[in-house]
């Protein structure tokens, strides 16, 4: 990649009566944006005129037929839409819901025909957006199925260095535990360690565990998974080189201010990870999908029906999904770079039983 | 209550091979610490002394006999430990398990003998606590059962304005949602709703619930505990005229900072409410035993083994826990002087069917 190569950067519009376009275009208010990257909306020029004008953001954008057109230094967009789509602000509707889909689809298709290099997405509304095509919970379920290739994702949400990953997702608590195996806390742990090698640039990650139980079981008396199925899955992953320390205590392990001496956390369950990320870290979290060959990132928020087309809609969180779209898509670029050109092997003496670089007997062909 | 009136703090000394003694020390460095309260801590004149040479705290303390003869303005030792006891830093030793017990024992019998009004707890080792006389989860458990005289207690997590108290405890999170039942929910929200009523002086307490299952069991899709059982509790208390609402799911409730518009927060279970909440509040977290007759608070940290010696313990978190037992000790007095002398019944017309007071009809009888 060229030092001044700037990034394709694809985003969908989401949910058109949410705050997807108010963050949108208040992130590229800033010309600075565009100078990092190339901007290219999958949406309606229609809708983003509308949002636009009722909430007076001055953001110029340039309507253009395909993400091929989309020029360096302007905030583009693709109409993915019906002209008679209409905005009902802070409602929930089908129309919506189809615009945000056929915006999802188009995007995909590009990113497959290397068109976009990275994928953020502004919030769904997660019910009116269900169809034949789509039927997950969310983005990352259906990316994983639409871009994942056969791999696995793994949804971090991030704020700068503080990373939390689940183990579980969006299961009823009733379930957590029987969900909760020495194979998939290993799955996690692999791809939450590669993600960081590869994705963050970090070299020797060290991954925080928390506890299924309070007080992490409290040596069996608050349950027993930590002793039967936690601890051994750790010690297994240490035994192939992968840092993991616990399992903590998620309370006592916030509470201590821990979490900044670690690359990334890695929780049991949806609100044990989450609760305490949001309430930290709201305000410019990222939820990132790692795992997948796709680059893909969305604003930790949702939606906001209750606060759609006010004007207070704060975009930090959107572009710091930019952002870190970006830094992963260059951390994996230096990486293949690295690589790519594997040192020559060298030539070993190989009538002793030394496995040492012997340099007197290197021939010189290149 | 004469306004002057100091109240009485007992203070049990906890584990002496933890921070206990440090914080409690660091607090009364302070003197104007000793013109707000008499503090009386039952523990070891030998081991507070220990302390406060190994760390070069300038705080003075007298020998006392018993708490009767605690003087104003001083701090006070009553010895509850046998002689030959040793500290051992940072260790879990069953001679400071019986030290910390005999302590607490001690401070419950003066105060059920009047001789102290309100019980601050240094953080025990719960597993070297154990004995015939203990053989509970924690400090709170054990207070319910010998100092609540039939009530149950309720365990708040606070920081200022901010509450958190949970319906489950110390239970596996196999076997929340089994634990979790309307019966449950509405005799937490009544105690909580109480508490924060007579305890801590709020007129009419707003309390957020939060759901059990991720995004609220997202109608149905996520778990059904929140429409079978947590809504139909919640309605219930509403018709008693408890304000609750909800349920919240615990991450969104925490990032958009809506926690602030509350006077407290009821959690299903223990890292969804404690999570959060330390993460946030751990340095001045005080821990709070509602719903009994006697007031006891403790600091939200624990023995702190990791540092115990090094001089390095914030008391800030024990010092809030002297403040909140001495303001929950003056707004029941309060609320106890506000309905000692109720007004008189006023006569009635009840010729009409008005309820309405008849001023023109009252008799001068005082």
């Amino acid at each position: 990649m060229e030092d001044n190569y700037k990034i394709r950067v694809g985003i969908t519009h989401g949910d058109i009566n949410g705050v997807g376009y108010e963050v949108i275009l208040k992130t590229f208010s800033d010309p600075a944006m565009l100078e990092l990257c190339t901007p290219i909306v999958y949406g309606s020029p229609k809708v983003a005129a509308y949002h636009r004008k009722a909430m007076d953001i001055q953001t110029n954008f340039s309507i253009v037929n395909s993400a091929g057109d989309a020029q360096p230094d302007k905030l583009s967009i693709v109409n993915c839409t019906e002209d008679e789509l209409k905005v009902e602000l802070s409602k929930p509707a089908p129309e919506a819901g189809k615009a945000a889909l056929d915006a999802l689809e188009r995007a995909l298709q590009d990113y497959r025909e290397g068109m976009i290099d990275v994928l953020v997405t502004a919030p769904i509304n997660k019910h009116t957006i269900q169809s034949e095509s789509f039927h997950f919970p969310g983005h990352t379920e259906y990316i994983e199925e639409r871009a994942g290739e056969g791999q696995k994702a793994l949804m971090i949400l991030l704020k700068n260095d503080f990373r939390v990953a689940l183990v579980t997702g969006h299961v009823p608590v009733r379930e957590i535990a029987q969900d909760i195996t020495k194979e998939l806390i290993m799955e996690k742990l692999a791809i939450f360690h590669r993600s960081l090698k590869e994705d963050f640039g970090i070299d020797s990650p060290r991954i925080a565990v928390f506890s299924l139980n309070p007080h992490a079981g409290d040596e069996g008396l608050i349950g027993t998974e930590e002793n039967e199925i936690i601890i051994p899955a750790m010690k297994e992953m240490v035994a192939k080189g992968i840092q993991c320390f616990g399992p903590y205590p998620a309370d006592g392990f916030m509470g201590s201010g821990n979490y900044t001496h670690f690359d990334g956390i890695l929780a049991m369950y949806h609100d044990q990870g989450l609760a305490p990320f949001k309430a930290l870290a709201m305000d410019e979290g990222v939820n990132y999908t790692a795992g997948l060959p796709i680059v893909r990132t969305s604003p930790a928020h949702g939606t906001a029906y209750d606060i759609a087309g006010q004007g207070v809609a704060l975009e930090d969180s959107f572009r710091q999904a930019v952002y870190v779209a970006m830094d992963v898509f260059r951390h994996r670029v230096v990486e293949k770079e690295i690589h790519a050109h594997p040192l020559r092997k060298q030539y070993y003496e190989k009538r002793d039983d030394s496995d040492k670089l012997k340099l007197d007997t290197i021939d010189d062909e290149d």
